[in-house]
């Protein structure tokens, strides 16, 4: 079956482009609106442009350096493969920021008139993006696999096109991060505490940063981490199911069963199809039930998949290929997509549940504000710690269950399950931004005050989607390294990795660390950041005359070249961070000291990335609520603390929160994509190791049922 | 040389508590100075009383509860050791209180005539309490183990009396935490922040509950913590060095070499040695030259152990028993006794460049308090997360080399050598409490300035051996579940835990998330008490009459028996979730699930307590950096800033991440001591294990040489 399946692969990949491609001209035929409108919306495209272009051209020469060292080391297809994905992921990037800053302006405009028009263009956008990432990384992965597989089918080279997209992800991801929050909190600290002129002010010098920082955030950030997400957990899937055709055939290259090799590009090719047909159910004129409409959306699209796989299940069981599964039938491998699907969306409303304002955690923050900054933050610390246990529950229990029902290709199949979705999820996940950015346009074009209150209908709602979207991100980043976790220790020919081996356990809790290390490094990047930020508005304030007259425009520009060059200057630590401590490891204390690795960094930076990112958004809310009228509503004391608490969950939820998961997806990749060198690397230290790992086994007694007859009472 | 090893731990021990008590007489004998300095200091000792005779009270019905269910799922002999270990620390926990109470009165006494003779019985004060600790560990252990081990001195049945001790560390560290924060916040909000008096004030009715807190916490919780990891660590490496013995005869129980198994009672017995003769060093009249004094102190009584230890194990040499090591001589195991030692002054050492004042990370903490509270906590955050490297690279760096010199045995024996100058280390540490309670006095018994100057130097002195003791207790808790990590698995029978099996990885997540959950509990448990108090002090104030005129006395027991009960009744849940999450996971999945949680809980517990320890340190001491005068100094709004950062990291260091220490410890050691109930329940079972463990091997290849024969290129 494994023509169908790249065949479909191919076929809605292009088909997923040209819908994008199309949803793009309607986008474009929509009226731009006013002059001033035109002029700002410019504004906002040439600072998104100016900072992709500087970023594009260092990440040029980073992905030159490495596509050679990986030609040195590893081998050739593995380097194009590398460079392809970064080229796919990037342009997904470029594609989907190009498309949000050109809606926001038309989603203002057709906020002029009536609330579904507004709404179908911000969508629009967002599923453009949704699309974009999902056509080029499934079709790139497919024709990748096509052009470069090994003998018998081989998908080892294509790791190289998930290295590449994590490359991009991580600078996306920890640039944009830094870019949105300096940005941000630049234009909020001098212009509205100490200038006190409202947000989105024209007059603000940053406040044009501050809006290209949300696409480059939370559009292109966003987009690339989960292309990453997407494209790894199909290719963990791929190496998995490859590993078991060989061993089902005995060795026989020449005649494979590709069909669990190939599954997971059906899957995502169903996916697809199901995506499509979910975004034709988004659509309302009532504000009340934009979230409704989004849901709406997702849910439809969730049953197609669930319908659509079930018919390729079917399908593929007509062949021999679901044979090489040593537990399960086709029927359980496709249970464990549908697991995947369903745990999700669960992630999702866990992470609802702890940032939502309408919810109690968020308003036990917000009532902790009455009593100052101290207790709302301890408040807020609290609820991001507590929120760790039910999303972990659920990647327990899904990776149990999946195990049972299908073995170790059943874990990595409901990673690909959960993200198969994905060009509708992240659709309504990048919607967000451009309301965001509409809203923004509105203000600083001083439209009518019903706009600006539809924009805001827009907004809330996409705060919410942003949430859940964020938890998702998560859920699937931690499944995906799982996955590939596996891919790795099948790369490596390991078969155990053994916590009472000290090299192990040593690799665990230094591990652990990393994502503590990454995140204070990020955050005070933001901070440095931030400062520099802060120092030019001023200046900007001072020296610019007529500035608060409106008389003279600011000098945006200058803002956004400085969020550019701080963001694209604090990612490179981090980054050598993220790409060296696995290689460091790999070749000094190799394969099994980094499986400890791993495991350490995904344990807690799985935790660290919830605990911040919903920290983060319980903050966010808690002053959201406030300002909606509670305790006091906005310039109360309550509200004062509440502001402390939002501006220490900016860098949390917007910076290092998200980072954390490239981090532990970038590490994985890194060490599937380098584990032939590590073996290489410690062939002649193969004698030593075995001497370690006996001493460990003999130590712990010679054999279990003789310690067992010596076992005290 | 067993007999020689046991017979110095029983005369050091009683020596130990000998000299303790000579200690206490002569702290007796000083003045108490005037009647209302006698009166506050009643009032304090009476709190403190109070509050430990209600909690031993619960505690008696806790330990009868266990025992119970020891002799009835485990052997009565574990149950007997399990009650003797609960009522030894309880017994050290009160001696220790008992002296800090009595000692601080008669230290501010002194401190009216000359600085020499106040740390003479502040840091007599503590001596009491760290050699109480480690004779009654000793003594108590030895005995425990000559009275019930088993066939051949299998030390098994002492198993038992490391979980009392943990079982009583648990209720002091979360109980003395929710305590301690409760009155303090309570103090400080209502008392400095509404009705304008300063600290210490005699007016406000939580400032005896505060005093008494700083001994429920600091004293008797850090105690407590302190004695679980010294009799922790002794009995992993006895487990350890039995299981070789057996191993070297061949099964032959009758005639065991127990050198190894015996050999930490003979260091930690030397190790008493060693610091008693360090306290005679630690003498000066020198405000600037107190610090100097202290660590001269633990630097002498650090080259002492190494001479005793080094003789000891020339001794040990002439014997046969140190051929049972299946790596390494007398020597190494020499070494990493040494490793140990020094390990833990470093990672001491490195907590102080992060919290001290004197030092970047808390002056940058300091100088980000000029932009305001949320500049203040997001640069306290990323310090704290920033200082988990030095410490993880210093244990992982430990493990392997004590690994490479003398196998598993090595590691344990490290975590012995890094206890084994307790006496001294924790003196040093609990003389802080005593300084601070005697400046309280001074403050509330209207004393000369002059007093308060002398008590502040030792106070200031105290904050930073604190902190010191603060890094110190979290590395040793480190080590020594990993100690008790191995003898789990010993106990357990397993050869591996197997990071590839499904089961362990869940663990692993699982267990990492505990110590987020369980920090959330207790943050959210400090500020419910801290609401109560205030509403306490809020009454007092509103309804006593003349109280604020200093003519009618607040109703200072009414503000401890708040703090007692709520410390009490919050340390349910976390208590439960302790001893119940590995219990639970034991029975329904199985030992290797289990080691996976263990691992996990390690390794984010670790960082999660040097995060939350070091941040709040770094707070602390920002706000006394700015107080000095930096910044604006006291009243500036970089002092308010300050003052949020303080209060948010109140419950971070001394209560969340102190009590993590204890969670990573206690359900390491709740594990050894139900294995074998593990075992039993699972043994019907056994047939489905192996299954599933078959099919993670077989999956991943047949063999590892034949996958290296397949695997690409």
């Amino acid at each position: 079956m494994s023509w169908l399946f790249q065949f479909l692969a191919i076929v809605l990949g292009l088909i997923s482009l040209g819908w994008a491609f199309q949803l793009y001209g309607k986008i474009k035929e929509k009226d731009e609106g006013t002059e001033e409108m035109r002029r700002i919306a410019k504004a906002i495209q040439d600072g998104a442009q100016a900072f992709l272009k500087t970023e594009y051209q260092i990440l040029a020469v980073f992905v030159a350096v490495v596509a050679f060292a990986l030609a040195a080391t590893i081998n050739f297809p593995t380097a194009i493969a590398f460079v392809f994905g970064a080229v796919c992921s990037g342009l997904a990037g470029w594609i989907g920021m190009h498309t949000a800053t050109r809606a926001a302006v038309r989603t203002t405009e057709a906020a002029k008139t009536e609330l579904a028009s507004a709404l179908d263009i911000a969508f629009s956008s967002g599923a453009v993006m949704g699309l974009t990432v999902v056509g080029l990384g499934l079709t790139g992965l497919t024709i990748m696999y096509m052009v470069l597989q090994g003998t018998g089918g081989d998908p080892t080279p294509v790791f190289g096109f998930g290295f590449g997209a994590s490359s991009i992800a991580l600078f996306a991801r920890v640039g944009g991060g830094i870019f949105t929050k300096a940005a941000d909190v630049g234009a909020d600290l001098v212009g509205k505490v100490e200038a006190g002129i409202p947000e989105d002010d024209p007059r603000n010098p940053a406040t044009i940063a501050d809006n290209v920082g949300d696409n480059v955030g939370d559009v292109a950030g966003m987009g690339a981490d989960l292309f990453e997400s997407y494209v790894g957990s199909i290719i963990a899937t791929m190496a998995i199911g490859f590993a078991m055709a060989v061993k089902a055939a005995g060795g026989d290259l020449e005649n494979l069963d590709l069909t669990l090799t190939t599954l997971p590009l059906g899957v995502a090719a169903v996916g697809i199809a199901a995506s499509i047909f979910g975004t034709r159910f988004v659509k309302t004129n009532d504000e009340n039930k934009l979230g409704e409409a989004l849901f709406r959306g997702l849910f439809v699209a969730s049953l197609a998949l669930i319908g659509l796989s079930f018919v390729l299940g079917v399908i593929g069981s007509f062949g021999d290929g679901f044979g090489t599964l040593e537990d399960g039938t086709w029927f359980t491998v496709m249970v464990c997509i549908w697991l995947g699907l369903v745990a999700g969306v669960l992630i999702g409303k866990v992470t609802e549940h702890y940032t939502s304002e309408k919810k109690g955690p968020a308003q036990g923050v917000a009532a902790q504000s009455n009593t100052g900054a101290a207790t709302n933050l301890i408040d807020g610390l609290s609820v991001g710690m507590m929120s760790t246990y039910g999303p972990i529950l659920i990647i327990s229990a899904v990776t149990l269950s999946a195990f049972w029902l299908a073995g170790l290709y059943g874990i990595a199949i409901a990673a690909v399950g959960m993200l198969s979705t994905l060009g509708i999820s992240l659709g309504v996940d990048a919607y967000g931004p451009v309301a965001d950015n509409a809203g923004g346009i509105a203000e600083m074009s001083h439209c009518d005050p019903s706009v600006r209150k539809r924009t805001d209908a827009l907004d809330a709602t996409g705060n919410t989607t942003a949430a859940i979207g964020k938890g998702f991100a998560i859920g699937s980043a931690a499944l995906t390294a799982l996955a590939l976790f596996h891919s790795y220790a099948k790369a490596s020919d390991l078969t155990s990795i053994n916590l009472l081996s000290p090299n192990v356990v040593a690799g665990l809790l230094v591990g652990a660390m990393l994502p503590f290390l990454f995140s204070a490094l990020t955050m005070k990047a933001v901070g440095r950041a931030a400062n520099q930020m802060i120092e030019e508005v001023r200046r900007q304030f001072r020296t610019i005359k007529g500035i608060m007259e409106g008389e003279a425009e600011p000098d945006y520009q200058a803002c956004v070249a400085i969020s550019t060059k701080a963001a694209l200057r604090e990612m490179v630590i981090p980054g050598l961070l993220a790409i060296g401590a696995p290689v460091l490891v790999g070749f000094v204390f190799g394969v099994d000291t980094l499986g400890g690795l791993l495991a350490g960094a995904l344990a807690s930076g799985v935790m660290m990335a919830i605990f911040m990112s919903n920290a983060g958004g319980a903050w966010d809310n808690a002053k959201k609520y406030i300002e909606s009228g509670q305790h006091g509503g906005k310039g109360s004391d309550a509200h004062k603390a509440a502001v402390v608490g939002d501006t220490v969950g900016d860098p949390f939820k917007d910076t290092s929160g998200p980072s954390l998961n490239i981090l532990v997806k970038l590490m994985s990749i890194v060490a599937l994509v380098f584990a032939p060198a590590f073996l290489a690397a410690h062939s002649s230290k193969a004698d030593e190791k075995t001497d370690a790992s006996e001493a460990v086994s003999t130590e712990t007694g010679e054999s279990p049922t003789k310690q067992e007859e010596q076992a005290p009472k």
